[in-house]
């Protein structure tokens, strides 16, 4: 039963088409929203809304939603349209009036926002650590073959002499970078929006945004209700941003490993159980792997323009638009995870044969240096370059 | 079973993260596929390599596949990577050899084409019709309420006056656009791309490519193999970019209906039974699926994005990339019908408000109208216009 | 002076603000005003708003203004705001009071319209034009070298054997599905939205739109004169994609040849007329111009999004957010121009090394072929397919 | 003359093509290019490479180079190709020898992006100051103001009470947001590129990075070759995103405003010195102002998929793609700074009509309340809510 049940129903299109797909995206939020509604709980208690026996009954009933949850057990019916109708249902199906009780001082304006918050802190964490042990795997095997000479190149021609620790360091200090990011959009992130309701505060009730704040773990609490609202664009647009610069970088590492992975070059290889094949030819061995990760950061630049273009010539305070940012936010969560534990197996099993790339550092790369010995004795550079040059011509 | 397993397994993080939900997406395709395939041995019957007897056990189990999956009890794992496999595997199991057959001169790459061409041509024309309904709806409540006066907004600030009919009349001039539109999408999409195999066409038999696009129903065949592959990212753009049309339309008609359904101006209502409710505001009857479609607009130009960014920097033929533009088509398209259908249900149950519309033609709309009295006693247009404009200074 | 001042002065940050670079961009609109707005005029003493003599002296100043245009001298000042605002003050001030008479029906909304849409059906020819000139470039080298050898590549991994023919092939026939999509986009643009004023008709006044549309070879008149304001989203982002379509086949070719022109492959080479150097490495010869050819795509796609963005959330009607769609359609629209003209430049130029394409010929191409060999002796695909694989793995 | 002509010419068209409009956008670099210059020839007298009489040579020349920019006088010739080949082609013009040596150690490709990250990092603090002038512009406001009680809005329909201090302070906490963004961006982004050269340092000469990053006030030296020209995307990306933060903020502004300044509502109202007027209507003050603000979001949008695109697919090092950043670098920039400062002066000059906004406070807006005080007297928070609810309905 929908929460805002006044008496008439609402057509059946209109139902299945304003409730998306929210009620099996929920599923990822129905524990934080445990969490969160058993600290907004706790808070009714100490201001006089709830009484002991009441608590203990919440506590026991958002538990119990939590393990069912977790076992994938606690389903979310289309009726319900989401997680937070769910839950109060459950609560007053099985504990009575105390379940009419638990939506007392919050709106679900408030709710998802505490409990997408909540999620996203959580999932942005986990990243970070996918971020430092790809990074940890890229800087064994500088260790081991950072000295393996490559050629470098520049517009894709041979430039001057690089190494395979020099390619690889690139990466490391890129993901340095992205590490960075995510600890500043956590920073941001990290206030809670419970107790603004609707986005207008709560009238007439003296609700504790410090308390609930603190039991939820937050940093602090964003005091303006409206700016609670307006803050969700702003901050699922940081997040996605922020998962960007990481598939910018895996599409990088694809990139390079891709190219002098074809046969072409032979600098790597991928082992045979990091391919995939062909329906028809019946030789291949094909990186797909590789393919879909320098793939997925153009679904992810693309995640980015929903959500940004979504919050555009909206005024302030919920419009149902926002609804439809849930998605791209889980969803680009989600592929930059699986993105950075792929390339991180790949980086761990990939074989950098090193005959081949010694013997791809031909004579041209070394030009510069060759013109720099004549700058050594007196040569202005220009005049260097410009005789070295017609060696090459 | 894998296609092209040929001895080693393939790491299960790899399998998970290549395969993506190609095996849930492909649900919607497997329909198509049995189709191709079914026109696919007819014409290897004809070039003589299956006999009479294989082809009915093949058109036997490919209806049987077809059935299943039309009652959602064809399922696709996960390790089968895809429908085609899927159904190869079904084959082989049900009828031994002639499975292993089936294969014969083509791929996956160009099967995947076909089926999916097949589905768009078909979605597109549910799509046009979806359009049209919209278009008569709209059309009938012209013919109905066409003569209300409605003040004309230019700024988003009252210009000249306008009517319900000029309104409305605006929405069935973009829809007859789109549908032009559509008509010119299908007509270049609709050229078979079966038979160019992996993307170099077949070698050493001799298949019969006009065969199949006649059996499948498509205007043509795209003779460049090369451009089979190729053209997937061309079509499918064209694809979201033509529905990115219609929800701009979408777009346009829900910002109109939401800002003149606000009470400060009370031109529309929705019927109760189109709103929802707040789960903390008693009072609350919120148009949320206006908002919805209005926002739906920039889901679909994040597709778009995905689309084109996606096939930016590939070289020609297969990449594996090209996997991950299924989901943003076949979600633009679910979410273009879907719009169409809700936004025909909106026009044919929204209220207008005769009184509040004739209430809201005030003085200034007609400060132009005067003017042109001034020009019509020869007074040259600009003089006219200063004159006029001092009243309302 | 501004059409509109009627007394207090606009502040000058924002008058340099919203002017924007209006003011330079409507350089390229002059001509097509002239030509609309004599039309316009014709049109006005047809209905006997203006005389024979006003005619003349209008026809002799547009005239004039379009000369000027022409060789650059007519200069839009920024007090002036745009084109449309400097030739009537020209008029006005050369001609008297028959300048003050030439807005009488008409709106800048409808005239920038009417301008814009001129300009792009001339420009939109122009670039069929060049494409039409890439195309027969190309098909130039397919007859002298398209027998030439060489390897099919999937996931970017030799796959079956292809030829000049056929990569080169594949471009012509993405050229042509553009030519297509481009007369598709003309027949939409094609209509006249001149008479529709500020996009609420013309009261009082009995203009002929028809005469006008004629006038300026219009194939018909957009009747609804909200859709002529609101058609300029859809036709802009009509004619972008349109232009971004091509920009993917050129990235398709830069690609292809980028990577085959690599010393790794040697297939084609860039004559140094059409490379660039580096400022430090002597030996260097880029192909820059292919690589700027690539990139530009993904500014087109911005330029898609930035239309799309824009118009989404806007009422119906003129709001003036849409003067910043002028820009990204104006720099499309040169882009995919000059980028067609390189393009055609660069085929015209390759070489191709025919030694280079024989010798990459190598053996696991023919894979397939050999499958097929035993197919013909009768075994099932599948089991040829493992059968020869095991020779290469 | 191009650094790098070693003695063919290059095709007219390629070179108007490659050069772009750099020689035009280059001018916003010179003065950093000439910062640039001077302390990498300090780094070069300091290892010996250039002598007493040369540094101080090029000292002379570079602030004479630095003062022809900073009145516009130091053209960038389109033969010239960009800013670096100006400077290096003046000094040697003007000083000979010495000018032939300044390139010693360094590429032009390190060079622009030391150039650009020093032209960021001051635009980035003008941005902030102008951030925070609009902060104070808006508090000023709140202060005089705040008290003004407003309708607030969900699914832009009434909600909730409000006040203008409530919808201005959400202004404010996004813009207190913003400059953490920016502080936070500016620390990642003030690090030296300088001294990376081609993107792989620098042979046999030994440059001291150190020295070059400490002369031009950055905090740290980027050490790895490759990522100094990887990390362009990614700044790139970082900073236009965080413009990108500012305009979604002003977009919301603009968006409530249009919407309250309208006629029906009343709240606010703009003096005349900000409207424009209509050419055709003479009753129009127009805030197109707003309008354009809340429309550059959208630009900026798209500039940001543009460089996000563009460095999509691309193998480490440098590639000439990455030059077509320059523009929607440049151009966000802009934008945001004009966006800020406009949007100020709005602020500054809004009228508040606090009698409208008063008469605004319909009973609707206090059903939650009337539903809190029956719970405060016992009942349930849900039956309240129904209670209450069928006041409305």
């Amino acid at each position: 039963m929908k929460l805002w049940k006044k008496g008439h129903d609402v057509d059946s299109l209109i139902e299945k088409f304003t409730v998306g797909n929210d009620h099996i995206l929920d599923a990822a939020l129905v524990g934080y929203d445990c969490k969160a509604s058993l600290a907004h709980a706790k808070m009714l208690a100490q201001i006089g809304v709830l009484n002991k026996n009441e608590i203990s009954q919440l506590s026991e009933g958002l538990r119990e939603i939590g393990r069912l949850a977790s076992i994938g057990e606690f389903v979310i019916k289309q009726e319900d349209e989401d997680c937070h109708t769910a839950i109060e249902n459950y609560l007053t199906e099985h504990f009575g009036e105390v379940g009419k009780k638990i939506h007392t001082g919050r709106s679900r304006n408030d709710q998802v926002l505490t409990a997408l918050r909540l999620y996203e802190k959580e999932e942005l964490s986990q990243i970070r650590d996918a971020a430092k042990a790809l990074r940890d795997a890229i800087s064994k095997r500088i260790k081991e073959s950072g000295n393996i000479p490559l050629p470098g190149y520049t517009h894709m021609q041979k430039a001057m002499p690089s190494s395979v620790g020099m390619l690889f360091g690139a990466y490391q200090s890129a993901l340095e970078d992205d590490l960075q990011m995510i600890d500043d959009a956590l920073k941001i992130i990290d206030k809670s929006p419970l107790g603004s309701a609707a986005g207008y505060g709560v009238p007439a009730l003296d609700i504790d945004r410090r308390l609930t704040a603190r039991l939820l773990g937050f940093s602090g609490v964003i005091e303006n209700p409206i700016y609670c609202q307006n803050s969700r664009g702003k901050f699922e647009t940081l997040l996605i941003d922020c998962l960007c610069h990481i598939l910018m970088d895996l599409n990088k590492m694809a990139s390079d490993l891709i190219l002098f992975s074809m046969a072409e070059f032979g600098f790597f290889s991928l082992p045979e159980e990091l391919c995939t094949g062909s329906s028809i030819m019946p030789q291949k061995k094909n990186p797909d792997v590789l393919e879909l990760v320098r793939a997925q950061y153009s679904i992810v630049i693309g995640y980015s323009v929903q959500v940004k273009s979504l919050y555009g010539g909206l005024i302030s305070g919920y419009n149902r638009d926002m609804q439809l940012s849930k998605e791209p936010v889980m969803r680009s969560i989600d592929t930059a995870k699986l993105c950075l534990h792929v390339i991180e197996l790949v980086f761990s099993k990939l074989r950098i044969n090193k005959e081949a790339c010694k013997k791809a550092m031909s004579q041209e790369l070394y030009a510069t240096e060759e013109a720099y010995k004549l700058v050594k004795k007196g040569m202005p550079f220009r005049e260097a370059y410009r005789q070295i040059g017609k060696k090459f011509s």
